[in-house]
């Protein structure tokens, strides 16, 4: 596995590939990998000649200082997760590479972008569509990989890749949940013990029969804060704190269970 | 010369220009073409193997919806001079097949968009960057060709690629004058034969070795109206309205007369 830091060195491995009519595979993470994103790897893999994943930890779509600053940074583990599944190229920027601009170009979008996660973390998304076209402008990847776990953000990527009309297709990826149900995430390591146990009760509660509104009560009452819960495009999305850690989720209407 | 107005259409004779290895030149337009975009076409000639011309009244970079309605259009004299000039493709797309995300994402800047132009149009550059963003994204062409007229656009245009990492190179191409000294723009056209004879003393004054101070009062006591008048970038950079049209000019301070 190749490990590429400079944006002008992964520039020039790129036209290289292209020139010799490769197909190529991205999947951008911000390390801390799970089996989450390897089963996006594993995917770039089987439709691609060339896969590139890139790790890097994007301070504009992190609104809280503190967030960014705890972010679980595993980057001698991730390299050989990524050796294992056979990655090709790890790109893995510095921060004052990709925003050599000095954070003055944003890609935003409106209303979507404020709505669910948006209106709870400001600015998050724009951090979010600048980063990724920044990277898929330099990758040009013919396919690029996202995790349906943060579905509004799978949207949001999908519908800019169309607006700016970008070569690239994005494809969405089902979500991998722990044996007890909970969505994998790297913000699970930041789980005590305790908060670990009751954190599979979140995607329990989304799957159950009931109306929003008593998921809503159900999940206030054993403990959690609820940021949001809400039925869109035939999902029920929620995102709820424990202790000191946020936790999304989504689930198919059509997994709901139908009896009590 | 093929005209083609379908964004799908447009995608697949790129992917075809792109597989014979020839070499793109672009050349963004809204019409109402005159002297100062033929050059542009002319070295765009030079430069490439395959000149498109694009032809798009982009309504987001109008603040003032009289200017947008009253912008001059002028397609078959466009067409026949495009056609003179040896253009192999114009691009003449409806906003809706640009704008099919109706209006959700766009690009923005800070703090250079909303300085100068940017201080007198709201939301100007962010009209023009995102046009421009999606215009590049569709046709991907190895040179982009804007005239350095609108300096403050050419800036943007330019940092906005370099901070997306785009493949396209931005060029700029000096500004073309009537004989009078008059930079030549479309909007030239709404002049009064009376104030396009007064019109000229603008760039005159720019070029003169006064200080800004001393520019902005001799062209009030001209009757120009100044929205703003500044040195930058080794440039005078100024904006006047006259009678009911506005215009734009600048002027390289080496050029400055240096006796009165």
């Amino acid at each position: 596995m190749e490990i590429i830091t400079a944006t002008a060195e992964i520039g020039d491995r790129i036209r290289e590939i292209r020139a010799q009519g490769r197909t190529i595979g991205f999947v951008p993470t911000m390390g801390a990998l799970h089996p989450g994103h390897l089963s996006l790897v594993e995917k770039a893999r089987a439709d691609n000649d060339i896969v590139i994943v890139s790790i890097f930890v994007n301070p504009t779509q992190f609104n809280d200082n503190g967030d960014l600053e705890h972010y679980p940074r595993t980057f001698e583990s991730d390299r050989s997760l990524l050796e294992e599944a056979q990655t090709d190229i790890l790109f893995f920027p510095e921060a004052g590479e990709l925003y050599h601009d000095e954070f003055r170009f944003k890609v935003t979008e409106s209303p979507l972008s404020e709505e669910l996660e948006g209106a709870h973390r400001p600015g998050h998304f724009d951090g979010v569509l600048t980063v990724v076209m920044k990277l898929l402008s330099l990758i040009r990847p013919d396919r690029a990989y996202f995790g349906e776990k943060d579905w509004q953000q799978f949207l949001l990527i999908r519908d800019m890749a169309a607006a700016f009309f970008l070569e690239t297709e994005i494809v969405p990826c089902s979500l991998v949940r722990e044996p007890d149900g909970l969505a994998m995430s790297s913000r699970n390591a930041h789980l005590s013990v305790e908060e670990r146990q009751r954190a599979a009760f979140f995607p329990k509660v989304l799957r159950s029969c009931d109306t929003t509104d008593k998921k809503r009560r159900v999940l206030e009452d054993a403990g959690f804060e609820v940021d949001y819960l809400e039925e869109r495009d035939g999902r029920t999305l929620g995102a709820v704190v424990l202790g000191s850690v946020r936790l999304i989720d989504n689930v198919r209407l059509s997994e709901t269970e139908t009896s009590p």
